[in-house]
């Protein structure tokens, strides 16, 4: 088969697509033939060599694809060759084939088509996971979302708003927000402008934010903390503002406040089963109602990965950029 | 009635025993004639002015008392006079008598006196939300206990060993210790000579804590975290050691780990009241069945409250101090 490789940490021109060894299903596995994966910042990340796959996990980057099962491996019951199924992965979905354990695979949704649904297992179990099994979002909360025009935001927002929660976004532009707006989000936020605790405070009468979905870390830790109102969940899913920041626990505990940090990829296969099984349960009918719909900002050629990342590198998509298998 | 004021804040001196208006029992209150009340750290800050009452609440110290219900205010049920109990307070425990929402009274647990069960309601409440009700520790887990012969130290040993965990502590003597070690403590850290973080790792095969009751904030912030194991959860309950810490949101990120930060005083009623019925419910058998007992350092009058405050401002005692009602 073809995958994309890595044979040198780079930019963008580091991914080559390139002829490798078919992946075997192994015990309790099932070989999907892909239609489409997706792009995540950590592939930009794993591109660049700052994150290797945890052990076991594919070489090639890609958390996640749609497509056919095309072989069951020894003790999989529950899924059949032929199946249309999308899947979550600790990488290898950039590639025409990928094996992965059947713990991590879904349907596709009623009322999607197979390319679509490649958009969806990341941003959904990441969200569900952190945003409703972590802080534990509840109807007439208000769910902060950093970056709402993300493939991550734009699935918070929806989910929030499906479950009757009040959704503040921040992200760049008028028209990145506008996006936003679209999709349910009630305040909307020009980081580039705007003060987002100034903000969420004055649309909350000073109370803020009872959930903050995070990507920025230590850049946005002082002010996510004096963003968050009283029994205040604080969920941090990226480092893009760096690792290590000033926290003041006085205002944490003066608000009884809490602060997680996960990652996904990292979380062992059972982790992960529990989680699939989750969004499978939870979200997957709303998907199925249409009260949540994959955002899908362009599709490329997956052999044109370079070009997807750079995307992702100028921020210039709203939504999930696919990458579609030949 | 009388009661300890603080007329001026300062020494254990500001602490004067003076007679004052009788309180009364409003809507949902009783009156407690009271029995003994019990020394807490946050009674230290509010002699020093530091730590004003909360709105509404009595302006004299004291946070937990035992004693008899000398009356009922209007819509109390449940509740007769003459019952002994003992009961969560927003302050007014050195005193002859105080109001309490009926929410936050508990019968004297079967076995106890009813002065003893002074030392109760705020080391089991504050225990039971955060190392179980926020913190989640479950059986086969490892919670370390900062300060373990404290009030609250001696609390989690018990309550910990008795739901199954194994229990390292840290203290800063050897006879410290070895009350720790009385009540069931598996892992003994002397702070004084040893690194917390390596003793933990140590005792745990390398895994390190998976909850962490601490009373020390900043100053132990990095080292809570390092000492943290994989979805390990560090619960923060005092600021002995300062409020502003560096946090390594990376080494959070890589162990999935969550900290909270919480103050039992500040909660509103009803989550006081919710704290109280959970601990009915799961603590009390415990102290019926005799696994878990209050653990009392010495008694003390009332009207010499300042000599017990000498006594926890020298940290030379081994669990709670009471002060007995004339």
């Amino acid at each position: 088969m073809h995958a994309i490789t890595i044979p040198e940490p780079g930019g963008p021109e580091a991914l080559v697509w390139d002829e490798v060894p078919d992946p075997e299903p192994g015990e309790g596995e099932v070989l999907i033939e892909v239609a489409a994966s997706a792009v995540n910042r950590a592939d930009l990340l794993q591109r660049l060599g700052y994150y290797d796959p945890p052990p076991g996990a594919s070489p090639y980057p890609g958390l996640e694809c749609s497509g056919r099962i095309a072989a069951l491996g020894p003790g999989v019951s529950g899924w059949a060759v032929g199946d249309e199924v999308c899947a979550l992965l600790s990488g290898g979905g950039y590639a025409e084939k990928v094996a992965v354990p059947a713990g991590q695979l879904l349907p596709v949704p009623t009322g999607l088509d197979v390319r679509q649904a490649a958009a969806l297992p990341e941003v959904a179990c990441t969200v569900w996971s952190n945003v409703f099994m972590i802080a534990h979002l509840r109807p007439g909360e208000t769910l902060l979302v950093h970056g709402g025009s993300s493939g991550i935001g734009t699935m918070a927002i929806q989910l929030a708003k499906a479950v009757g929660a009040k959704v503040a976004v921040t992200a760049g532009s008028k028209e990145k927000l506008d996006h936003c707006a679209a999709l349910g989000a009630d305040i909307l936020v020009n980081y580039r402008e705007q003060d987002f605790v100034e903000e969420i405070k004055r649309a909350t009468d000073g109370a803020g934010a009872d959930v903050i979905l995070d990507i920025m870390g230590a850049k946005y830790l002082e002010r996510n903390v004096n963003a968050l109102a009283v029994n205040g969940r604080l969920a941090i899913i990226g480092l893009q503002g760096g690792a290590k920041g000033e926290l003041n626990i006085g205002v944490l505990l003066g608000k009884r406040a809490a602060i997680s940090a996960t990652s996904l990829r990292a979380r062992p296969a059972d982790e992960k089963t529990a989680i699939v099984a989750a969004v499978r349960e939870h979200v997957w009918p709303l998907v199925a109602a249409g009260h949540v719909r994959p955002v899908i900002d362009r599709e490329v050629p997956m052999s044109e990965a370079a070009a997807a990342h750079q995307v992702l590198e100028e921020s210039g998509h709203v939504g999930k950029v696919l990458l579609v298998a030949p």
